[in-house]
């Protein structure tokens, strides 16, 4: 039988790593394959740059354009928009299958590379793109395909989850929390995409298209990041005995006419503790899915990391590769449902507000009569006196009203004399 | 399109549902092949049996031979060897792939039907024996084809999970524990397939079959249920921070020389608190899987009941269908490795060990003597005064021994007069 020939574009973490495992298990992933699967080539930007596994000078190269050419399966491990788009639909076009994690890539432009696989008959896949080493894409994808999806949960991002999770053991603050997760290694310098929720959007998009079978891209995704969490709401929340997270929340919602639309969004909520997703704790992952007759299901592993990711990629590699020998080709895009993104304002949830009130009589009130104004119903109230006459801290929890009601209120509050500051929302998911 | 027709064998609980949902989802499903997915036919053996859902009366039949030449996919849903076995031979040998639940028939003749599937080209799934509707064989086949898993620990049967999470959070004895499950409809009448391990056993070489590439069959499987699980041991784990689990095991081990072998057994054993599988309640399943690159995963969902299994196999007839309209075919069997298994009396655990004794100096000692001479260390010793002056309780945990060292010191220590029962053996799992 031919070897399938993989070409690596990319040799970071991920990529060494790949490139390590494809080299020493070689045996044994000709048998899983039924031929030899040869590692035919990896193109990086700096031949000379210090790498984990010292991959065969000779393979090498610095011409992706040309390792594309000559390569059965391509694995993009670049990332970013381009030159990652360009090469995936050369590769395409001469006639490789295409495994990939680009979850920035697929987010924006999914439906193009979908597109492109299609018409040269090709596979296209990307477990790795969401979620690192948890199988979550497929199960989704193929092991789902017959039931309705209801919603999907997920702490998709470790490095948040870890920040929060700090916040959450110690009372840290957080620029203390994100610090402690830079010294280990889970945050970058520039912690920016992952903090401010640009990498769970992605994931987002991605996990809404397969679960909804429909078109979502990031800019359908509303989004929200962390860098508001203050110690003060985390233990507020811990004090209710809830923890706070973000999550990528996925939801199929039905109108009273029995029209659907999906709402995707990325923000931290407080779960409660009892949620199977509250004790996910440090870098960790997991997504809770909720399905018509599969009921809840949750998938936990490692988000990210080199060995982790690199096992994804491989997984999908290896289908790849199967496919090629046995002729055959998986899943396309499965977009037939195209439900519309529900607007941010219409999103229906819970919410905990903390404010900074006057300490006298009235206050209360005041600031309840503000709420029923708007619509929004204030299910428990809970006051406490700061020190040295700073004046009271009120925290409110709301029962479920949209978003444009709670953001009216929000507006209102602030027009108080007796409200010093809003000083944080969060929405409350997690309710069954 | 052609449609794709599927024919159901068996319409129990799971069945009925199936068929509900291929008839009340037919144009989603339709959208999500590429063809119409048709119910061509049920077969049963009593026509005006009471279903939950109302089945066409034209699709009846009490011919399933006949059914099964006129599908393009045959979901087998009638459990038992035969007619089962001969049925699904039929299918293939006509042409058709084939969905089925039934675990006892692929834990006993697994690779028989996987050679009849690819000799007639055509597809063998079966997400739904093991876990039921938690994704998790199409995983471990296919996402983690690139890497090497090494455990499978898993809660693989709700019925069991259900009396030992009673018992733990009641304080209740196995009796009344099982009485309660029946009372729920958890347990059957004759609960011996699930409380005996045999349910369990099955899925355990299942599991084992796909991480290792290697043919396991339920013979293989050392297998011991939960009747000797008393209160006194569970509360004695309580005590321990632990919990008591029936457990699922497959293991990959490694000898000095590099041989690798499996072992693979079924059997109630302490789990600490802080590992992700104490936490699953009630009836729930849940699999945690080891892997080298992967790390350390779980799925949790429902695993038994007619919605949540039905969504497995609804999965897989859509991929099967998927298949047939692509002209492409699923993986088949793996079994390359043939890893040979290891016997129980080699395997190594650590050990709870509940003994009853005379309530006087030097028993101690004798008991010490007798653990050291079998090469069975000891880690801890709980002694306790029982009332009423009727001896005392040694509660030891061992540091790991194998499975012969320890059988012999429990022999030995019935021979010792001041030892009047081993009222308990428990193994302890869930290290890292």
């Amino acid at each position: 039988m031919d070897a399938v020939r993989v070409a690596l574009l990319g040799c970071g973490v991920v990529g060494s790593e790949v490139a390590r495992l494809l080299t020493e298990h070689a045996g044994e992933l000709a048998q899983r394959v039924g031929a030899p699967v040869q590692l035919a080539g990896v193109a990086v930007r700096n031949p000379d740059a210090p790498r984990n596994f010292a991959v065969d000078p000779g393979l090498i190269t610095t011409d992706a354009q040309e390792l594309v050419k000559r390569a059965d399966v391509v694995v993009e491990l670049m990332g970013g928009i381009e030159p990652a788009r360009t090469l995936i639909l050369d590769a395409m076009a001469s006639g490789a299958s295409v495994v990939t994690a680009n979850k920035a890539l697929l987010g924006q432009d999914g439906p193009r590379l979908y597109a492109a696989a299609a018409e040269q008959g090709v596979d296209l896949y990307y477990e790795a793109s969401v979620a690192g080493g948890i199988p979550l894409l497929r199960p989704l994808r193929e092991s789902l395909a017959g039931d309705r999806i209801n919603r999907v949960l997920g702490i998709v991002n470790g490095t948040t989850n870890y920040v929060l999770d700090q916040m959450h053991r110690t009372g840290a603050e957080f620029d203390a929390a994100v610090a402690s997760a830079q010294a280990l290694g889970y945050a970058e310098a520039d912690p920016t995409a992952d903090v401010e929720g640009f990498d769970a959007a992605s994931k987002a998009a991605i996990l809404a298209s397969l679960a909804f079978h429909t078109r979502v891209s990031v800019d359908d995704v509303y989004r929200e990041g962390i860098t508001g969490v203050t110690a003060s709401t985390v233990a507020s929340a811990k004090a209710m005995g809830a923890v706070i997270k973000l999550l990528a929340i996925c939801e199929r919602v039905t109108a009273a006419d029995g029209t659907e639309r999906v709402s995707v969004r990325v923000h931290p909520a407080l779960l409660p503790e009892s949620h199977p997703l509250a004790g996910v704790r440090d870098a960790f992952n997991a997504v809770f899915v909720e399905a018509d007759a599969a009921g809840e299901l949750m998938f936990y592993g490692q988000g990210a990391g080199g060995a982790p990711t690199a096992s994804a990629v491989l997984g999908d590699v290896i289908t790849a590769a199967r496919n090629r020998v046995a002729g055959s080709l998986g899943p396309g895009e499965s977009a037939y449902a195209q439900l519309p993104v529900r607007p941010m304002g219409e999103v229906v949830t819970r919410y905990h507000v903390s404010l900074d009130v006057e300490d006298r009589p009235g206050v209360l009130a005041q600031v309840s009569t503000v709420f029923a104004q708007n619509e929004v119903s204030i299910e428990t109230v809970r006051q406490q006196q700061l020190p040295d006459g700073e004046g009271a801290e009120l925290v409110i929890v709301t029962h479920a009203a949209t978003d444009a009601a709670l953001a009216a209120t929000v507006a209102a509050l602030g027009g108080l004399s007796a409200v010093s500051a809003v000083s944080g929302v969060t929405r409350v998911e997690g309710e069954h």
